[in-house]
């Protein structure tokens, strides 16, 4: 995630952080030479001259950009609602927190629970980014957990499930009533939901198809349309066409960047950053001293 | 589900699966044929000139862009609703395991209700997709419930029925307590709730009329268009025509597809690949070796 | 509602049922002919000539279209969410009889519970459509209830309180314990939150004022857009202002139809046979004899 | 709230109730005048030829446009989260009466609660209409309360203080045990989220300086518009210039009545009626005679 | 937040509080200054004529008024949903001190949770604005509790560990059951929902990139706009030109303004008024003067 203070309206129209420009270059640059063959040439391809005009790229424009807007829009629904879970993950790791550290239970046996919450969220971010899914959980779960896990498909699953027996045998050891039992499970199956609600947005891009159609719309746009305009516009033609294809290209390469939130790509979600964040929030409940806060690196990014 | 990595943004341009072309390709031909009749007759029909300019094409052009827009996410609210709903029976069906296997109930007990919930997931998609009932239910259902789901017509609301039964006699047997039966119930409700909202999705399709209307506007809108351009583009008018026809053809039989959601059709939901990851995580609960994860077959699809 | 197979794409350009084309036919026929008359007279009013170009037609076109486009919007959004309630009340219904044969209660009190369930999706459906309070009642309620229905405001909500009774009497014969009884008030609330929605949508059409402005911003344009057309496309106007005009006035219509989806258009939700999928489903739950499920009729309309 | 059967299409071109025109005479006389000088001086501003055409207009017309159809949305959304949350409280009031008509407590005390629902309902309303707090309460409520309600800055709040008290004393007498009392309270919760969301939206318009950069646009443009339109539509130019206007001054004036739904004016919520209808249905439950059903005036409206 | 009475059609055209011309008055003069330049050159730069027509702001224009609109709606959905969670606070707190007040327990212990809830929002507000951790807190909370906070990280999580060891010491006192414990539990957790949700908006602003993007197209756009428009409109460039930028560049900086909802900037969430009427309905509630209702300065502003 790029997360920055505003710059002043002149600087940001130079900013590169961020601009998305290096990584839709080789397709500018193809653009751009297009473009300008084009106006050396007067629009004629082998002394045939192509005739078009900007007709119709006033009727095409307008419909392409009513579907880029619905894909930009699906793309933030996609990255917003994987916020909303891993908040939902900090909420009710906080309340399963402050429940089990109200119990008549040792606090060593609280700590541990309280640890295992935050290796769940580990856990989850280990699963959705694909690294080895027993990356940095030694120390919050038991080691024979630790075991299970690494060599698990749905890692975070079995830490629920483990969970789940922490609470059978507070209720075993009558520390825990059933009302309150049954209030803590249903904070489990809120952490549940909203693991399998990750794992869908993973799993399932937005239809294939529709990238594909949105895609060629837009190149097989960009690539006609200083012919479309060097009549009437001539050398400026280059400038105009490389303005409009940034603008496409780059909230294309945009939308393919949100709509698998999980990802490392800068203004994907900072899976790091949210469970730091939940692991801070909980040890300041424990009342343990907190590790220092991520802050951006130099280029303004949190992983 | 077309799965696949995202090819590089030349390779886009070009690849047919997952592209629709041949789907639409009768009515690309057609209208590619008219187009070039009309370049080769400079519009005339029958020695009668069509009077046709551009002007009344972005008139209508952006008018049904915009409804095209909004059917094409209506279509895409019904695809991800229906998502988040197999989401919610892999969600629930966890939490019911995850409860299940923390009780005091011997274990060949506990595995035939974890499996009941493979078996509801199961005989959800066979109604779906009008499998017969049936259909790779053995094995995870007591023989008289599979003869009794053989015939049904709502053959999943019968296995929720049996699996309260199962909770009833937990109860019964002292191993559960009413708190926790409740908590169970409730999981059992939102099964149902699922089940319900995927039989809602796939027996209410979009209104009729407006599928029509919008068919309709996008042909004659792609019939017409040669004539309005011929005279100002000349040559290029069957390219032109047919870039357009592509888009808004392409766009509502891709509507028309995800529409549907629980079809067969390359955009549909993956829904065996769905039941398969309901099956394995649940088998990974139970500590049993899991079978192999469906994998996207040559043409990247996965059912 | 429209239920047929997506008819071939030559074929569903001809269609007529569905086509909202009867409907709208006087309005056509009236477009159609000033047309005409406009090409005729040469755009000229007694001997006055109108100066119209295409020019506003597109300042005004893009806004109307928004503007519609955004009235299909909310009108479609009050059809799913009908629908969904509708989905609801399935829900509750098989979710309160799967607790209830799951009882320690006599068959025959079961029965009259579930059968109750049917009765008040029946005296839901009633309300709607404005019917006969006790039409389908009989059988499904007891006789004294079934009268004090037919004189009530608001039948189902007595029905409700009826079943609340139900659960009183079980409670009191001890067949049932607190956190069930709960559990089952919960799904009765569900019942009525379906209920109360349904009578907002019902009750509470879109601001009317919003309706005149669209409406009369629809016909004011197709009336003049002859004027502005018959200079530039001369003898194809009336074709091209039929075209605009259907699709404006069909949108329009259909919004109109599904604004206020419980009455009996062809686009309005099957309440009839969503009551019968109630009820054939609850029956199979009771291992009774399914009636036969309800087809479209020849017109393709289920109602 | 307008509540009419839709007229003929004729007609409705012609309705003058709910058409906004008496509310945006003044500026719609303002434009036209304006219109007409710019026709007879030719465009011409003190010998100064004013140099537009119709080129920036449509720029700035589909921007306009767009800005102005979001407004609609977010207001009609504020009016229909209103009109849910009013649908929320006939709900709950409903369910709170069909708990309390089923338990063992005496008629009287039942009825007092049931009309002290009614109660609240009024004094919400009361709140939000700034009426006096205490309008329409004498009898619905016991004399002290109505005492403390008068001079309430938050009296619904207090109402349902008093509620929870008749649930705490039904708890000491033994008539209510503790889970259907929770049960009880959740449904008091809903209440009190549903006053809550009132009080939001009243409280917190829209974006004050959203409105104003609307409002300049629509009016600079209506403004500026005859002088574009002047040179190519000549003496048409008044009759376009209202018509665009009429479209962009009412819809704006619409979303303005409908942004705050709980006034006096036609467009607004009948929160009048509304607490009619849950004083009838409360006492139907209660089995006495209903009051008749209000119904619109003369002109269509429901207050 | 701006709160003030609509004012007179006219007036709001002229109104200077709330139309940020304050905030972008640099870029306005800028773009003011360039278009008088293009004007007085003649589209001449360094004797060499810009060949821009209108043609290409017609495409770019609609495109990005599109993708603004998404901006727009967006940044208001963030702030709406700010609005609801901190509407949430209010509700839940009234639902706690209602239940709390209902308890046998002494008045001043009650007392001390109902100022606690209150000292939960103050909480909320300063660590949302960033505001030393007790501003405000010294009456409302324990003095050893406002030193824990003074020096937290997530001060307002501990105060709901405080209010949950409150419930803790009611429960052991016998002045609460394990069914009311668990609903109030219910009640922070939805506090704590809240506070999570207000977390996650305040952290993760909209994806930089997008800002980024829309701010390029927006001024560059608008620098060019002269160019393209001086040959057909000639002297009323810079006027035309500077409508159009007010609009774009206004409504970039409103969304950027209620991107962030929790800032003092005047469209910016009243979190102070929302906390002082939260303070004043838990005073009545407790029977005790309130203090008066916060009323916007000379200004109209809220703060």
């Amino acid at each position: 995630m790029i997360l920055r203070p505003r710059p002043h309206w002149v600087h940001l129209l130079f900013v590169r952080r961020g601009s998305l420009v290096p990584r839709i270059l080789s397709q500018q640059l193809f653009i751009f030479a297009l473009s300008c063959a084009v106006v050396l040439l007067h629009g004629q391809l082998f002394h045939w001259k192509v005739t078009l005009t900007a007709t119709p790229f006033s009727l095409m424009g307008v419909a392409f950009a009513i579907f880029l807007g619905f894909r930009i829009n699906a793309s933030y629904d996609r990255y917003w609602e994987a916020r909303k879970l891993w908040g939902a993950v900090l909420v009710e790791a906080r309340n399963l927190a402050r429940q089990a550290l109200n119990l008549a239970t040792p606090r060593d046996t609280q700590r541990a629970f309280v640890l295992g919450l935050v290796g769940f969220a580990t856990a989850m971010r280990n699963q959705l980014r694909a690294r080895p899914r027993d990356t940095d959980l030694a120390g919050l779960l038991p080691m024979d957990l630790v075991e299970r896990v690494r060599t698990a498909r749905f890692a975070p699953a079995l830490i629920l499930l483990w969970l789940g027996e922490w609470l059978r045998e507070r209720r075993t050891a009558g520390e825990l009533d059933a009302i309150a039992a049954q209030q803590m499970e249903q904070s489990l199956n809120d952490l549940s939901g909203a693991l399998g609600g990750c794992e869908r947005i993973a799993n399932t891009p937005l239809p294939f198809t529709y990238s594909v159609i949105l895609h060629r719309s837009a190149y097989f746009y960009c690539m006609l349309l200083p012919f479309g305009l060097v009549d009437s516009i001539g050398i400026m033609t280059p400038l105009i066409v490389c303005f409009v294809s940034y603008t496409f290209f780059a909230l294309e390469a945009l939308s393919d960047e949100i709509d698998d939130p999980f990802g490392t790509m800068p203004n994907d979600l900072a899976l790091d950053a949210l469970v730091a964040g939940i692991d801070a929030s909980l040890r300041e409940m424990l009342g343990e001293p907190l590790p220092p806060a991520p802050v951006p690196d130099a280029n303004y990014l949190l992983t």
